[in-house]
């Protein structure tokens, strides 16, 4: 057993049962952004989480301890992923990489933005020429330092 | 002459003069990130704009002609980007990819967030534990369509 | 259980059971194109839809229910397709694929044709010299904006 | 001197003299989609054809011989393209790649539709919901034979 | 089931009854060289040849349908074939690829040698120095055309 | 300097002159197969043929020299060619790969097709179906041994 | 079946029952080195030698079979093997290479070393500063020729 | 100025003068494969060796030092080689690579074979039956320790 | 069976037992690296340490056995792993590769650092600021010999 | 101009006139692993270094003015490293990957080590059996954390 067959089953129990993710994350007590990239494979659980989860999606207690064990985190099976939503967020880093670059290092000087000091929230924004997808990144900046 | 010349130009222009894409912006009139996106050969200037940049940068009648060309996109000399301030974009992409793409069609159904009816606002957050990169995402949703 | 499993009893009912695509297309009310390719794995089907899906080919209602979940879209084991038939559409991207890129701007300037909201039509035009498959793509332009 | 020296020295007059590929199109005879996609480097002009280009773009003998040559075709330098006009052109080939050969085969049995005896025509369709692109790929269906 | 079954199927039987590909190909009535591509999954058999393959192999009615499919070819692991027979061809194309098509336009134009209209001889040539394999490509020529 | 320079100048030279590969094989008096090649720069010259090719193309002495030094072979940009006429060339391979092994051993048991003891012919055969591109290839078969 | 199962059954066995390499080419009578590559799937096996494998391994008739059938050859799982064993030998062939390369040609003329007519020998040499790895490749000289 | 530019300076100047590697390597006064290696960017120079070197090949006092600074090595251009003699060791390494590993292993445990204590020595052996390329490879035995 | 199979059982029994590989290495009494990397099938185990592991983890005699057999190595599934702790190591030898380099050369001239005669240690290091992980890398420097 | 040309005239300064890294670094007032980290294009400078740099190399006032940009970070030209010394770290990432991922995660939980907040020193170890390359590496940990 590994950590892909808890996040295959979890995924066919969610579309068996017809759980949604913002309620899973209610149950959990956490944002539906980090519940879910748990459920997907990619963060670690408590012990507490862990057995909520199983309680959701009816795991066994193996299954269980597998959630909190630090995953191989990556998501995408290939480097340039092929679906399309997914894909426009490659877009975004690929047309605006050097932007984002130059603007960073224009405010903070040389460093990264953290994707692990990070979260990010999804929203819907109504607007009358179509409903917008608005998603708040937020990533402790680090520096780079001299020694 | 192609528009990678005008870019490295720019660019060349920005160092020797000390100039910030923020103080470009504000004479182009738009935000700082579209600006500095069009600087760097990703977007099209209109003929005004055009001409703005080239009294800041220095630049001739052609190749103010070639900002105005819609140009081939794509900033990244790699698929997989090796800056480490970009990579950490493209690793929320890869660690969080499927937990956008599910969150999203929750919300709104099969469709995308658009890359392209879309814009992005990059900000300090200041924090005790150290000032954080705060961006916001904004993509207008389009549905997949049955026929 | 996954959709890729449900794809391939699909596609293996088809083949003993000898149904036509176009006859599934009939039974749903929607395009062969667009049914073919909710089929293939790549489109999702409201819950009527799988219901007659689920009844052309045999699929048990948990298969139904995937039918229902947005998929992990791409259709090919490779960037660069083998197929041979699929690789002449990769070779018109590939040889053409400046050409559109110019006339698309010259006609409507910056932006993309949406292969969101988009169709597709394949008929069979009929030639003395050899019948043609004749193909309508139809996307709606979206403009890159300034900001 | 290679013919890609000849394609650079065409946009660059095209993008200093503000030439339509329309308007080339008109002079040499032939549609805007094939004129577009010879002065790209990627078919081959008549000694006519190479004159009447020559004239427009201000090309020596030598650049309008190698305009007579057949040149080593592909447009793109990357096998997934990161421009994101073209990209969704790729994206429809890799989602749809499997239902477009689902459907020649069921009309016409094994075979090929031929990008060589091909053309292609874009359009643009007004609409009140946003114009549209229209696209209609034309080629020959080549059957495989046994022998 | 999918057509690799059958292919495996009918390559472990050729295994363990020791039947040779010239003998399947007389019973058959076409070429060997069609005919083992037909078993190596690359090409579409008709109802009278799939019965007669089921026959020499053992094939189920399924197995025999899934025969009768176009599939989806391409019959090789790797981008670059590792395999040393295969590599030189490979290789082949490699090193005389830019030859071929010289000779080729300067004999036709502008086109290509059809791969689809396409037949195969490989035959033993005896030869006092060690003996030949000689293999005979035909394919049409398909010209581009000016539209 | 190096052979690429020398091959680059050979093409630009046989634009300019107007020259055919036939009539160079002519006056070096090898096939035109052979000749091609090492004029695009992957056989090796004598020092007889390399003064004809001088001639021909109008080389230094330097430029003569190269010619006879053994080029790191290999005439394709990408690993996948582009180029329509050379990819059908690698799809052959491809689709026929497994197909021309397993006839090769069928016939001459393990071991390998000479793509260095090889030659190669193309030749027009007239059709009234449309013209045909036929060509011959004999490479000695090399046999594994034991040992 | 296939050959690769017979290669994890062998390879399996091996372990099981803790045979040497060099055991298996003794009762094969052949090098260690081919008998080696025999049982790892890259060679094809006598009727006799099969017969002796299946004695050791304990494999079943078809089993047997499967070693006559000139394999798909190619033992390594990824282009740039990362074993460091591996490795170790693919680092001389990209350091040494042009070297290689150079200095046969040097001698030799245009051609290759055959790696078909081909034998290695893999030896202990004890040296006080530590033992070395000595291997001694032979491969026949196959010059290219002018037709 | 950089290592390359030295390398293909020397490269052009033995071609130019039709000076022999093996002449090169007894002024140097070592082994024909390391002042091969040497002189094609791999290996690092002396100071005295510099000067032999910058008098055959006519390299300034600069150039001279370039020669004696560690170069960064690798000397192909794609990691798959296309040159057939270089890509035959490319072969070898593919085929019998599991064999090589599995045979060091069983004699020395688990360790390496050098590719740094190493040396090489290419000879020709003559052979009625077409002459052979002897190569001798040897590599100090690393072992794997554990700590 | 083969290593692979083994190791994952070795996970999964750590996971459900809630084994520590700090505790593991104590009792095959070498370090919690080297030990477990053996665990992660990267080395070989002697007879009383698989015999220890086999106890600890509940394996077969047969699992036991492939421990003591040498892997092939090599843990990653990408080249470009994907797990974001694991890629911060890439990244130090994509941004620091070249400055290694230079100063072991600077320090020892040509040759290398092993990562034969190697061993690791990694250690916490309390720091009011955020604890940190502290690493240190020995390898025996090999020097580049002439010959 | 773009940094890439400063580096590359920083190296040719110092191989033509013979300096140290070390003492580059004693004039800068960093460690010796930063400072070639900077000269290399890795790093930013300060204004006063960028002054000391322009002084010891020979840099012009814009070079100087480079230094102080944030550069593109990446120093090498291909994902897998060529070069046996950086290939060697490379190797130690990919067979010791995930036993550092999973020691570090034993010890501090879900999280990674810096990259940024991150320093690194190699030293000479002089050992009777051979001098070893000690580096230690300290990067802070960055727990995951759960929003």
């Amino acid at each position: 057993m590994n950590r892909m067959d808890v996040t295959e089953k979890i995924v066919s129990a969610k579309v068996a049962k017809g759980i949604r993710w913002e309620d899973v994350a209610g149950r959990v007590g956490q944002s539906k952004e980090w519940t879910t990239a748990l459920c997907l494979g990619q963060m670690t659980a408590s012990a507490e989480q862990a057995t909520i989860l199983g309680d959701i999606f009816g795991l066994t207690d193996e299954e269980c301890k597998w959630l909190q064990v630090v995953p191989y985190k990556g998501s995408l099976p290939t480097a340039v992923p092929t679906d399309p939503l997914i894909y426009r967020w490659y877009e975004i880093v690929n047309v605006y990489g050097t932007t984002v670059k130059e603007l960073i290092h224009e405010e903070f000087g040389d460093g990264i933005m953290s994707a692990i000091d990070f979260h990010m929230d999804i929203v819907r924004a109504p607007d009358p020429k179509g409903d917008r997808v608005n998603v708040i990144l937020s990533g402790k900046f680090l520096p780079y330092k001299q020694y």
